[in-house]
């Protein structure tokens, strides 16, 4: 199914019907674009994951009330470099500032542009400066591939790499196109959403629909990618269909929605991973596989522990082959398994080394294990012989630098 | 009643009975010593908790087994450099006959001699070296304060400073002495037990009652501390009883088992509170206060949420007050709880800061709660006013000097 699936340049602005911006409204200290906007004038359907955790952003609150209450809506508004969250009542109100300046510059009624925003906790917004940024947004919004690299750019805080993809398909002998653009790079870690990803497509689909997409997908792409353990309180995943591919409305789970659904989870998973080796400081994407077990949950739940030990994560930022951490990792994990049937290999491109044969650590080849931990993409390979059931997991390596970048976030 | 309880010299043979010794048999490469015994000629009772990892160290499951079944025991003979875990049946056969030949070289039979072993896991234990060894311990065992020392210094890995502690309290006319070593830098989270930790007394009690005072002590001591989130494969807490203070056996929870307890508790919160502060690559003590929470439960959860951040630990290092993400950890912790019920301040010493109220982060003085982060033991006091519990918990910075111990541990 998935060679239907292209990728095309672009991110948010590949699809037909959508314009974006990024500018630098003066928010940041350091003189980088800090407000992105992504526009449709065609009204879209709009579904999204949100954070679980309790400290929840102001604009969390109001994308979720606007997803529950409105069948349409026109877009996003977004800053990086404060996060409205745990800002009180006033964080609410400079939220709906906010929303409502973007609106009135782009001539919209205010329930029908979401936010986002992103950085610092416990600060408030400059409202004022938001408000300046928003009329810039309204005047450069522009429907070419670089306006979506602009916005992409604009959502950036300690990510070193802009995210954003764009891939088409064919449906009902129409040409569909989804793109998106991501943002996070620590406070990462699987719990519903993660950080702030905006898709758009110009695919007809119903409200519902998409959001059980949605939902559904978040569950092997960002719930699966870890950087730090740390959930954030601002994670927002949305995607606006506007349906200007004039395709006939989906509305039911059929092979048409399949074809979506395959699509979707390419280009969550490449955000996703995109992240995930993008983490802060990291050197190293970290790919954890766990095969043969007896359920996905508990496959899920042996790969996101591996991933997110800090012992792992710096035995492979030092190229360590430290096999018993994996191991230690998975047994604390909170699944039950027999360690003695457990083999670890890990792999990175054509070279392999096993390190752990049926639960006991082996003689290895050192210099080769060595090898494969200092590429820039790794596996780590546990097969559980316990079953037929297989998750993978995404993280990085913990280095120096994620220590430095943490330290003294604030300056 | 804690006024009746003073601290003395000494450690695991502060007790009447208890000898002890530490060695360097050959385990390690750097010539630290790595062997240590501690021995009672009268036997004692003993009682323990281990850790909950599935993956268990060979020693773990020894010692389960003779705490289950003996009665009455000699001591424990501690290896460090090598975990003895991942190690499958051969794991289990050197382990036993560690224990063969500490018996033998003490002349008393095997199943009352446990075993704990410490450092690489997936690697066999030396297991001439460590047979070699034991013979040098019941050669060098002697009841001084000074082979106390010794075995608390034998049984260290990364950790930067000897964990010992002993106390006396007076019990039925009688004196008696709780003393106790431990070890635990790295791979140490709250998980029913943690490290390795060896206590002795000369108290009379009940085996199952001494059993009962271990495992709830566990909970607010070694069980609320953190310095990675990862538990170990190897965690073992005992307690050797071997009645030499001539007291009347200890049988039921009263009032002399209300000052023995009070005694175990003041030993294993020192014990744990110097292991969080001597956590890999440490600079700074962090205890996490939570006041005014509903349940108990729920103030333990809050308070290790914070203390295992990342991002709090890396904040904490940089005596940066970014106290955004001590909101965060609480809102991920899984506890409900109103964000804008709760404050947060900082202290250490007299000096503090308020950083959030009613869940708004406010203006603070910057230049005083950098002051109070740059302090060897920093408190975060977090009042969630949702109700009359209170739990602390304690973890450390997280340093580049962690990531180094970590990124190259085997070598």
């Amino acid at each position: 199914m998935s060679n239907r699936i292209q990728v095309i340049d672009g991110g948010v602005t590949a699809a037909t019907g959508f314009k974006a911006a990024g500018i630098y409204a003066g928010i940041k200290k350091n003189n980088k674009k800090d407000m992105a906007l992504v526009y449709t004038q065609t009204p879209a359907k709009v579904a999204g994951t949100f954070t679980t955790n309790v400290v929840k952003a102001s604009p969390v609150v109001w994308d979720q009330k606007l997803i529950k209450e409105q069948e349409l809506v026109h877009g996003i508004v977004i800053n990086s470099g404060v996060a409205n969250a745990c800002t009180g009542v006033v964080g609410d109100e400079y939220n709906n500032r906010m929303a409502t300046a973007m609106a009135a510059a782009l001539g919209v009624p205010v329930q029908t542009i979401l936010t986002a925003s992103t950085g610092v906790i416990g600060k408030q917004l400059p409202i004022e400066t938001i408000e300046a940024g928003t009329l810039s947004l309204a005047d450069s919004m522009k429907d070419t591939l670089e306006a979506g690299t602009l916005a992409a750019e604009s959502i950036m805080t300690t990510d070193t790499i802009k995210k954003e993809i764009a891939v088409t398909f064919e449906l009902q002998g129409k040409k569909v196109v989804l793109g998106g653009m991501s943002k996070g790079s620590g406070m990462i870690h699987p719990n519903m959403a993660t950080m702030i990803c905006v898709l758009t497509t110009d695919l007809a689909i119903d409200k519902n629909l998409l959001q059980t997409a949605m939902s559904d997908v978040v569950k092997d792409t960002f719930n699966m990618i870890s950087v730090d353990r740390d959930t954030s309180t601002n994670d927002t995943f949305v995607c606006f269909a506007n349906g200007e591919a004039g395709n006939e409305m989906l509305t039911a789970q059929d092979a048409d929605y399949e074809v979506f659904y395959e699509a979707l989870k390419q280009v969550a998973t490449h955000l996703a991973k995109t992240m995930a080796g993008d983490g802060e400081g990291a050197t190293k994407l970290i790919e954890t596989k766990v095969v043969n077990a007896p359920t996905i949950e508990e496959a899920k739940e042996l790969a996101k522990s591996v991933i997110t030990s800090n012992l792992v994560k710096a035995a492979v930022y030092g190229s360590d082959a430290n096999c018993g951490r994996i191991m230690c990792a998975m047994g604390y994990s909170g699944v039950t398994f027999d360690p003695n049937k457990v083999d670890v290999i890990i792999s990175s491109g054509d070279s392999s080394v096993k390190l752990i044969d049926q639960g006991m650590g082996m003689e290895f080849d050192e210099e080769a294990a060595t090898k494969i931990l200092s590429q820039e993409a790794v596996t780590i390979l546990c097969d559980m012989h316990a079953g037929t059931e297989t998750a993978t997991a995404w993280g990085c390596d913990l280095t120096y630098d994620y220590v430095k970048i943490n330290a003294d976030y604030r300056s």
